[in-house]
């Protein structure tokens, strides 16, 4: 049993909207093959990956440095112990090899992008789920996800938010997340209220997301502007890295707080836990595992959290793919981000499993299930 | 006044040796030129510049997002008010749009060596040492520099080890820095003493390095060990990242702890002060300039350091290059690190300023003197 060859390829994301921080036009992805040479139905088992929206494609990386130390390994040690199938981790670990510590940023999405293709490639050759192969009997084959949208769009206006967010009810989504810090504060809470007053102000199904946008006088304002709204979440206020001003809001804001999609390492998802003063029975965690080097990190990520005395639950990753929901039904994670028709064609889950009540079916294919959206398929086949 | 081009080029570093974590044996650097249509002596002004070791190269991220964010800006845009230069601080912020917040890594690696090659284009327009513009008359135009080297290297042994340090002394340096957390803590030890009694077993003039990669049980045990030595400082004792695990070490190890290379942006330096619990008094910082986003990143870090009550002197920046030199007398920091014949030809400083008495003077050309580096020069002109 042998990994062949790993293949990258940067896609465009096709994603015209902006947030408080970025414009996505110009958005890439790296798609990963990982072709092995097991043979199922005549053909290789291939496994396939990407990184999530908002870090570029990485395929320099993955061609310079990690698919070399992958493809250098005998089969032996590209194997696990029982030698019937590839070991992920141990891939995982000779990517790793001759990197220094710290500097997590742009190896861990192109790790990320690798490693869930291997994780992809090992659950097709063990003819199961990913969701099931890492979760076993306890891994949850459907999985509350969230509308993530209300990006800025100059010619949509607040009638235009309301009506977006109208369609994900209709597509069976209970909550939405809209994003603030992109106009000013008055602007930013009509556009709040005009939503709100469709969820018959609800506050507990909206949440906000300000990009890490701004500084701490800015986000206290907002903290204070919006308690009264009792909103689900008020999403990355500051500068994700900056602990002590992400405590500073928990202190003055009520509600929950929710921050973690662009801490890529366990490491700085522990600094968050032990600097950040969230707390257990409020706030939200979202690291994103298509960007903090993949799979095998998420699960220690979710391992140091139990450690830590948090719940799963209160793991929302971002990312709003089929991997990210893999891993929220595998590891019992509180639900999922969902970009309803953007981040196309990464974004989304599988074909036939429409959202219903707020939850969505996990696909029940071998490996991750990109082969369950056409789409995406196509765009995957093209590597082979 | 208009930039023209940003070239880009990955260069093999040749430096066969190996740290407690890395062998660099297939280490590479982004050597990158930004020509401008500004004339002197019949030639366009071009800027050069590099990251420092430990990275890799960094080509695509500069080619794919940030070359082309710069190329796009008119001449008006690219300039500062009076019109007379580029704008460096100007350039970096068109490098940064369209990215996220957080993830500090080969981002910060790439920024470092376009804006490197701008600052050495603007101080090439004004016609003065980089060290100079940036330093006035507060610049100091000799500094000084310690001999980081001491790998590990089987055939050479503790002997030679022994030689590689007096080496040093005999090219004028005082202190050296040596390896530690390649071997048992029983040979490390033997390494520090065999060094210490070449050097009068005076503690002060060596340091050591363990290149993050303790876990906090191992590092206390070395500190232990090490505590009768009284060394210059334990560098990188556990992870970069792991402000814990740092501020356990200096609550238990007596003499100095210096870290920082790992570290890639102001905002992870400024976790470092705030939750390290190094002690202004004893401790060293050892950012990189040309591995955090460069020159004007370095500026901020240092501003943000004394506002915290640090010396600037406790910063004794990581890359033993010409940048780092002249950011060092630029910004009155406390030395720099120097690695007599390895990472070459990046490494190292002018060939006509010798080391003496730990001492080594700043080059006297416009820009930041990589004119006045042969073997240097010789590459850097190959991307003309």
């Amino acid at each position: 049993m042998q990994i062949t060859d790993i293949r990258e390829q940067s896609v465009a994301m096709g994603a015209a909207m902006r947030n408080a921080v970025i414009d996505f036009s110009k958005m890439t992805v790296s798609a990963v093959a990982v072709v092995t040479d097991v043979m199922r139905d005549g053909k290789p088992v291939i496994g396939y990956g990407f990184n999530s929206n908002g870090r570029y494609a990485q395929g320099e990386i993955i061609r310079a440095r990690l698919a070399p130390r992958i493809l250098a390994l005998s089969s032996e040690e590209q194997q696990n112990a029982a030698g019937d199938n590839i070991d992920p981790a141990r891939l995982r670990a000779a990517m790793l090899q001759n990197e220094k510590p710290g500097g997590h940023g742009e190896r861990a999405v192109a790790v990320a992008a690798v490693e869930i293709a291997l994780w992809d490639a090992a659950a097709k050759i063990a003819d199961v789920p990913l969701w099931r192969m890492i979760g076993g009997d306890e891994a949850e084959s459907r999985v509350f996800v969230y509308a993530a949208g209300g990006y800025y769009d100059a010619e949509k206006g607040i009638l235009g938010l309301v009506e977006e967010v109208r369609g994900y009810l209709a597509q069976g989504y209970t909550w939405a997340k809209i994003k603030i810090g992109g106009a000013s504060l008055e602007e930013d809470m009509r556009r709040i209220e005009a939503v709100l007053e469709l969820l018959g102000g609800d506050g507990s199904r909206l949440a906000v997301d300000a990009n890490g946008r701004f500084d701490l006088q800015t986000a206290l304002k907002y903290s204070a502007a919006m308690a009264p709204y009792n909103l689900r979440w008020f999403e990355e206020p500051g500068d994700p890295l900056d602990y002590e001003l992400n405590a500073e809001i928990v202190r003055n804001y009520p509600n929950a707080v929710a921050t973690g999609e662009n801490l890529l390492s366990l490491q700085d998802a522990t600094n968050l836990i032990r600097h950040g003063a969230l707390r257990r029975s409020t706030d939200y965690l979202q690291f994103d595992p298509a960007l903090a080097y993949g799979v095998t990190e998420t699960i220690a990520i979710t391992a140091m959290m139990e450690a830590e005395g948090w719940s799963p639950r209160r793991f929302i990753p971002h990312g709003g793919n089929l991997l990210a929901l893999a891993l929220t039904g595998a590891l019992n994670l509180g639900g999922c981000e969902s970009y309803p028709g953007v981040f196309q064609p990464f974004g989304g889950f599988a074909d036939d499993t429409p959202i219903e009540d707020g939850y969505v079916s996990l696909p029940d294919a071998p490996g991750i299930g990109f082969e369950k959206k056409a789409a995406l398929y196509e765009v995957l086949l093209g590597l082979s």
